[in-house]
């Protein structure tokens, strides 16, 4: 799976990061998925190398704006370039009541089906090779995660074992690999299953919106990837006079090596770590805790997992 | 008046025009107030020199999208940087239930008072040292113009007749120019009306939503400066299959010359006018019809009227 960073700041965009979204394409595909939406999602799709006619599923973790403000200007700008391809948009209860409201006031009508689908808890979609499930994420307001698994992928294709059976190199080789059965210039038969090793689990990738109990994600362990917030440094979190309910790199760290991760992704940097040297914080706090890869996500980031 | 061009994009933004904005400041203010506010109006602020915390009023012309749904994320964010400053919103009926549908589900509060009014026809609105008139325009959905009036300027200070009364160079002059009197070496008094020309009138620009009826403006000329949609050449409307009700460049130039508009801004330029060579058609054509100035409008354009 490709993961597009396309907004990497908390609560006001910044000059260098803009709100949360981030795009997950599977790989090789054209079609791909949005998570989140943030103000001026649209812009930063226009200057990468997805197109809004290849936006399938758009899933929003929570209602709060710096996640679900640039919304309203996708779907107009996708009915504008009269993609008529249908769009599902996942979120919690109160999002399709707000769409309505707005289109209703600015008078917008779209030429494709807009299927709003409200998140109760738990829930699995079965998309096209892929399972996305939902799980309630502990914030100031309803707030979800998603973990996103491939389905099993054939297992790989063994050159030894099919030279060892006397298969000529060349296109018999490609026709097993893609699952058929040859028939060889001596008259045998070779089946995929006596070349090909055990399937191969897909893999599990695991998108959360604003969350202060990253545990969660426990069950769901071991992740391939899995991208969170990691709002503040625990020494800065402290000592905030009104708490939001957020993760801190400190927490992050924990939580991930218990959930055994992959590829850890923090995001959702609070405006005031906008230096290098301030990031560098927040990405040493989370290494005194967690041993697998760490990346501090910025906007413009592509992750292939 | 300073006018800054956040953006000149008609319905959809591009890669170097943004959707509607424009920033009025009168001169030598920090104060100003925001024309339209399309998505990402805030990120345009953001590179300029312009500040939320000075932003005292905001009128919208209409609301369709582009020209309204950067609004949330403005408001909010001018919220969590702790503006308290009172923020006046004027527009079109339905802009608050779509406010306050936005504000409700993403559980915005903010930390000044937001006083939205809705425009319900010909209104004055009165401020320090200036006034905005609305005025009702033509469109698929009530639309408004803006029209506002500097109020009238001190006369310009007379060097010479202040030479001739004898007054020595220096700060005198500067205390007659502030309008005070003044007591010269030899015990005479001068009063400032005796060095200065009579009172001026204020500058007068125009800014209009979007409108097929340009004409609309004529008895409020002639202006100073007055800004209009060009979204389409004439020939590329003509050719449209479905109107919008939109005016040419064509329908521009002839009407800024009836009223007698100083310096003409033709923005809400269509994208497929987004290189160089289709903006001159543009131009070109509204030069036809209009002697006066003509500036076709581009984002971080600033000009002072």
């Amino acid at each position: 799976m490709e993961l597009f960073f396309l907004g990497t700041s908390a609560g006001v965009p910044t000059r260098r990061r803009n709100v949360s979204a981030l795009a997950l394409r599977p790989t090789g595909q054209s079609r791909w998925f949005l998570f989140d939406c943030g103000e001026a999602t649209q812009h930063r799709i226009l200057e990468s190398s997805l197109s809004l006619f290849r936006l399938e599923r758009i899933f929003i973790t929570h209602l709060h704006g710096d996640h679900v403000y640039g919304l309203f200007g996708l779907l107009a700008s996708r009915g504008m370039h009269r993609c008529e391809a249908p769009l599902w948009v996942y979120g919690p209860e109160g999002l399709g009541e707000m769409l309505e409201a707005v289109m209703r006031a600015s008078r917008l009508t779209l030429p494709f089906d807009l299927h709003v689908v409200p998140l109760l808890g738990d829930e699995t979609i079965e998309l096209e090779g892929l399972r996305v499930s939902t799980l309630p994420l502990s914030h100031s307001i309803p707030s979800y995660g998603f973990v996103v698994e491939e389905a099993r992928r054939p297992g790989r294709f063994d050159p030894e074992r099919a030279r060892g059976l006397g298969i000529p190199e060349g296109p018999l080789f490609g026709r097993l690999q893609q699952g058929h059965s040859v028939r060889l210039p001596d008259g045998r038969t070779v089946h995929p299953s006596q070349v090909m090793g055990p399937p191969r689990p897909g893999k599990r990738v695991a998108v959360a919106g604003d969350n202060d109990q990253p545990g969660r994600f426990e069950p769901w362990g071991p992740l391939d990837g899995l991208v969170h917030e990691a709002t503040y440094t625990q020494e800065d979190f402290d000592r905030l006079e009104v708490k939001y309910r957020h993760t801190t790199a400190r927490e992050l760290g924990i939580a991930a090596e218990r959930i055994g991760v992959g590829h850890l992704l923090a995001t959702h940097i609070s405006p005031r770590y906008d230096s290098p040297e301030r990031e560098q914080e927040l990405v040493e706090e989370i290494r005194s805790h967690f041993h697998g890869t760490v990346t501090l996500a910025y906007d413009g980031l592509r992750i292939e997992i």
